[in-house]
């Protein structure tokens, strides 16, 4: 049968985990059961919410007992979006005290509605050319109220450096010193000028209704991927660039507000659901979120949780997790431990900050992933490299 | 000078604000700002974020010492719209830790940049023909897996109890039983049979980029509001629809998901930013909310602080405040002391639960109204109005 079942943490006093469990499962679909007639059970059964699963975690919080029920939603009761799909699972649930909802699984057939990545992971590596080791990225730092001059010194610097991706920051919007369109032309010639096969992801913004006709435009004047503060227009939005064929380059995902629902640990959505698994089936080829190591912080386990969701094997391409916040060269050894080959390496601070400038900044880190993906340590790789050993003086070694 | 000022509930063990403060007011705008040469600090003057107060409220908290900081970010820094005011002020914040966004702040002349409600608490006066007491309105009850037939038999009921307003469930999806459009046309003929001046909110749903267009074709036959699960799509999407001169109906925004945000006490954004002052500068003409007295509840002062920001003297229309779930008539006397004569009474199982039917449940709550708007008590009216004492009989009279 067709459906989604939510998983859910809920917390009791009382511990009536079987009768909340219940009230969910009829409330959320067809509002009352027993009290029908024989004919209408009959007529409303597929559309019945059912209670899949109650376990106990046996762990007591500040909230009282902790379980995890599952409810399965049957796909006759909504239409094949997001935007639906939420609002049946945890629409009016989300208002409706201390819930989470940690985890939503899509039977097949429904998920088949979903586009994923245009991209993914390989299809990245094919378009940077950067192979057999995790990618670098890098943010463009402090452009707001500067001008393009200085956004194309910051660029050359990156690519020199052999920064793979160049992004926005995300609260770059459009503005008369640096329009989008400039941008783009901008990015353009300086990434002919280097020879290289880096991209720049310009930050896509402005009006709902106006963002598709705005990123085809962008197609034309040579964009070649954009970053989307996906949580500022729902996922259903994401999704609607991902799908359209005119808009042929990758989409990152930035997580810009999604902290508002996922940071408390009782209430809201899993990280790892909304930055893990939801983004990538509405089509993000990468998914930024905050690394376990820097001062904006995500937990070890959440942070390892949406990687895991981002490239598990399922039946779309796999979303490039991308840690960020608070990444230097030293910290490459424990990425790529934590990350693996398949990750990017993104940092601001970290390349524009070092004492050789942001080419520095980006050589510094391609040294020391070369160094780890060669099972080299980064002090022998520090060694032969002047901008990592420069680096490591800065920042540490993150030991 | 055009700015935004946002205020952020903090929690600090050491209750180090001003630090904190600070890094705020510069990591969202320019970046840096000691470390500037005077020449750069000139030019970047203009879009340096700027720390307006510190306020320790005194409370000891779970999370540590509270205060609440404003910080002021200049116009120069984003576009016109909701998505980079909210990325700006709360994006990346929200992913720091224990922290709340409390408020904004709009300076007049970025006020203007959003539209209101495009009808308000008067234009729903003209369009229902009710005045000089709070509306009634009713919601579709159990409609998931039921055709046309059923939904007529409950709006001709509620039609004839007197309903004012009767509205989808948030739930009803585009389905083959009752579609979109053959609900409006319904909704549409049996309007017109009870010769009264009733709105049907039909729920818009569906994927992001299709919304007004289907709106639009709505319109063409014959709806006569919409409700909209704005936090499945965002609030720029509420606003292109009110902005929509082809979509000339009242919109009705639905909290549905906002609890994923709204809820925790620490984290988040408040109820009454998002679902009061927020969704009336977006343009909704209603805004559902659970009142402070069902079993999903709200707390009292954030359903009072929503009302009042839906209704506060502003540039706006008003927004007409719909304090929901858990309503039935022995209510209405709390619900008018509450939220007063522009509020908007609405109940789901409080009408159709009523032994005589919706008609009944419709007709016992605009008994309720007119007694409690005449100074009357509902004890006394119910002695008159069968339906009312019916009504008392079974939910009791609130006391």
């Amino acid at each position: 049968m067709s459906e989604v079942i939510a998983t859910y943490r809920l917390f009791d006093k009382g511990g009536q985990f079987e009768k909340k469990a219940e009230s969910i499962a009829l409330g959320l679909t067809i509002g009352s059961w027993t009290d029908l007639p024989h004919l209408e059970q009959e007529q409303l059964k597929k559309h019945k919410g059912r209670v899949v699963s109650i376990k106990e975690t046996g762990r007591e919080t500040i909230e009282g007992r902790e379980a995890d029920i599952t409810i399965a939603y049957p796909a006759a009761n909504f239409s094949a979006d997001l935007p639906a799909i939420l609002v049946t699972v945890f629409g009016k649930l989300s208002l409706d005290g201390v819930i989470r909802l940690i985890d939503l699984d899509f039977s097949s057939n429904l998920a088949k509605w979903f586009p994923g990545p245009k991209f993914g992971v390989q299809g990245i590596r094919e378009l940077t050319g950067a192979y057999d080791r995790p990618l670098v990225m890098s943010i463009f730092k402090g452009v707001i109220g500067r001008d393009l001059s200085y956004m194309e010194k910051q660029l050359k610097g990156q690519l020199d450096g052999g920064i793979d991706i160049v992004k926005d920051d995300e609260i770059l919007f459009e503005n008369k010193l640096t329009p989008f369109e400039e941008r783009l032309k901008l990015g353009k010639q300086v990434i002919a000028e280097s020879g290289k096969k880096a991209l720049y992801a310009v930050n896509l913004t402005g009006r709902t209704c106006d963002l598709k006709e705005k990123a085809r435009r962008g197609i034309e004047l040579g964009a070649t991927a954009y970053l989307f503060n996906v949580f500022a227009y729902g996922l259903d939005m994401l999704q609607e660039l991902a799908e359209d064929r005119d808009i042929p380059v990758p989409i990152m995902a930035h997580p810009a507000l999604s902290g508002a629902f996922t940071s408390a640990p009782h209430h809201g959505i899993s990280t790892e659901l909304m930055l893990g698994k939801l983004v990538r089936m509405a089509g993000a080829d990468f998914t930024l979120f905050p690394s376990p190591y820097g001062s904006v912080a995500l937990e070890r386990p959440a942070a390892l949780g949406i990687a895991e969701m981002a490239l598990e094997d399922s039946m779309y391409k796999q979303t490039f997790p991308v840690p960020s916040a608070g990444i230097h060269p030293g910290l490459v050894p424990v990425l790529y431990d934590d990350f693996g080959m398949n990750s990017i390496i993104n940092a601001g601070g970290g390349v524009h900050g070092h004492p050789n400038g942001a080419a520095g900044g980006g050589r510094a880190f391609r040294q020391a992933v070369d160094a780890v993906v060669a099972g080299q340590t980064i002090e022998e790789a520090a060694q032969q490299h002047e901008d990592l050993r420069v680096a490591f003086e800065l920042w540490g070694t993150g030991k």
